[in-house]
């Protein structure tokens, strides 16, 4: 998407410098530096230190890694000993894994010299395949917000509401919370989004904010706590979220504060929808509320906060008393009779096993054969 | 209540200074200044520039500024231009004109003479009365409590969940939603509060963790996004909440959040109190959500967050991109059917017009004159 006026994805290879290039996320909204990884030891600090997050970007940046590693050295030993040092960044990300998984089984029955050139296709077709799915996503979301625009006197947004940041930035491009959003915006309907800010890390303030600024797309920051009196005064249409893990029967695993936003969604009869790739689906999980474990992060995440100072530089503030305990479960979930519908690469479907079963039939023959 | 092993009050005469003394509540948690009231221009920016914040404290705070200007200058003049002066520092606190109201009814038929030693009684009764309030809010409140410990495991703590600051720094003593607590803490009634940051201005963070902290409660700071998953998971046994203004149908408006945490509880079978002093009652409105008037604050708030640098200096950090657009709604309302009680000076009563009614009968006299 669209920054300074440029098209950009969040990871490519640039064929002038003969390297993949990535934005450094650690340092937006206030500043946008690109970065060249050239070495394994780059691509591991990277993933490791967050210079890009989000599960799609995560793996397409594990598997560009492999690829820059194989034109280095592209014995099976390296390629092994890249593998593990790559899934050992983030070992939760599921992503991750299967990127590597991907590489790995791709490159080891190949020759040495055929493994480089064939590892950054396979990378580059990595990072397509995000997009192409995320593009779908945003086509079957965009149908939802027309519905939406129709009953709207003219001129008048529809108002969106979105939690955490299911951007561009976290994937390839397009997103998928905000891909419905950016293909209504490039089909003029007119949009309005309240950015939840998205405590504690500040996602939708770094993050979304700075996306939707960027591309032009109508918008106001809101502090987690707002949602609920917007929407019991009619100033949300629907809300999107992503999803971290979504369960076989629907409930959404996503960003803490999401499900506070689907009770007073439902409370003031507003759609709450969630976009997500299929690659998200965990078939095995039938109740996310009680088999989806919930990471509890650090205290210094709530007592801390970054920004930038009157001087621009960026630094951290503590908010709370010195050595104050802290509780910080890092995401929740929303059970699934509370989203109005799930917004996928092959369509809208209800968030229930049996809606999630009409777009992915295949899988109805995976779990009876697993039964 | 306790600071650094000492008791005070948010406001008291000192005797031996021969001047009213406060805490100066601007630089908490980070630092405890103790500030002398000398004269009219101290009372004046305490109050305008919130060196004392919330609605009881600002009216005692008013009645000890005239009191003071009583004795630098009794005359009719000076009661009239103190009292204007005062009013106009935050013109919209209701406690605020009825401090003054009180103080210059009593005082203007009063010969100059009179009026010093008149106005710092009465300045010092408006201050006792609010304890005394608070206190028998504790009481009531504190049974509350003692019913969910009876089905407890010995020595497991009641999970309290609370937003924003209805604590003792908001009133005279013991503050609102915080005195059933400091009740049952001082009763041993094994207590553990979950402190909701209270976005945007962190006075759960500043003011709560720190009141909570210094009397030796058990607590965790929590950012405003982890309460429903913390419900969702048996965590929380029963929310408690100040409000700001109560409409005589049972409707509560209080800081923004707080209708989130009421859907929460609902949708849990946790029981959710607020604690209020009659005084916060408007007894004119029957609707909150359509009634009551929402204050837009200043989009700073969101994009600018007040902590302390690593070096000890307090600063503010921009956390959005440059000129973000900004909604910022103080308070939301939330509805009284999901309000299990309401826990006033008189004791605790169904949310409603009947409920409020049966604690204060002299009420339904003059609701049914002005039929």
């Amino acid at each position: 998407m669209i920054v300074n006026g440029k098209a950009y994805r969040s990871i490519w290879f640039d064929k002038g410098a003969a390297c993949v290039k990535i934005i450094d996320q650690r340092w937006l909204p206030h500043d946008f530096p690109i970065v060249e990884l050239r070495n394994r030891e780059a691509f591991i600090a990277a993933i490791r230190d967050m210079w890009v997050r989000g599960a799609p970007l995560i793996g397409a940046t594990a598997a560009y890694g492999v690829a820059t590693q194989m034109v280095i050295d592209p014995s099976d030993n390296s390629l092994q000993e890249t593998c593990n040092l790559l899934l050992a960044t983030r070992p939760t990300a599921i992503n991750l894994r299967w990127a590597l998984d991907e590489m790995k089984d791709l490159l080891e029955p190949l020759s040495e010299r055929e493994r480089a050139a064939i590892a950054f296709e396979r990378a580059t077709q990595i990072c397509n395949e995000d997009v192409e799915c995320n593009r779908k996503i945003g086509v079957y979301g965009l149908e939802l917000i027309r519905e939406l625009s129709i009953d709207k006197p003219l001129g008048a947004p529809v108002n969106i509401l979105t939690h955490c940041n299911a951007g561009w930035l976290a994937t390839v491009d397009w997103g998928t919370a905000t891909s419905p959003i950016y293909h209504a915006h490039k089909e003029n309907i007119p949009v309005h989004v309240y950015v939840d800010e998205t405590r504690p890390r500040n996602q939708g303030a770094h993050l979304t904010a700075f996306e939707l600024g960027q591309e032009g797309i109508n918008h106001q920051l809101i502090v987690d706590n707002a949602g609920g009196h917007l929407m019991q005064h009619a100033k949300v249409d629907m809300v999107i979220t992503g999803t971290d893990r979504t369960a076989a029967n629907g409930d959404v695993c996503n960003k803490i504060g999401t499900y506070l936003k689907a009770l007073a969604a439902r409370d003031n009869g507003i759609p709450f929808y969630v976009a997500l790739p299929s690659s998200t689906i965990d078939w095995t999980i039938d109740n996310g509320i009680s088999d989806i474990p919930i990471e509890e992060r650090d205290a210094i995440e709530v007592s801390k906060i970054w920004g930038k100072l009157d001087d621009g530089t960026i630094a951290r503030v503590q908010i709370s008393p010195d050595d104050t305990p802290v509780a910080n479960p890092a995401f929740d979930v929303t059970p699934a009779h509370l989203v109005t519908g799930l917004i996928t690469e092959r369509g809208v479907c209800e968030a229930s096993r049996e809606g999630l079963l009409e777009l992915f039939p295949e899988r109805r023959k995976a779990s009876s054969e697993e039964e």
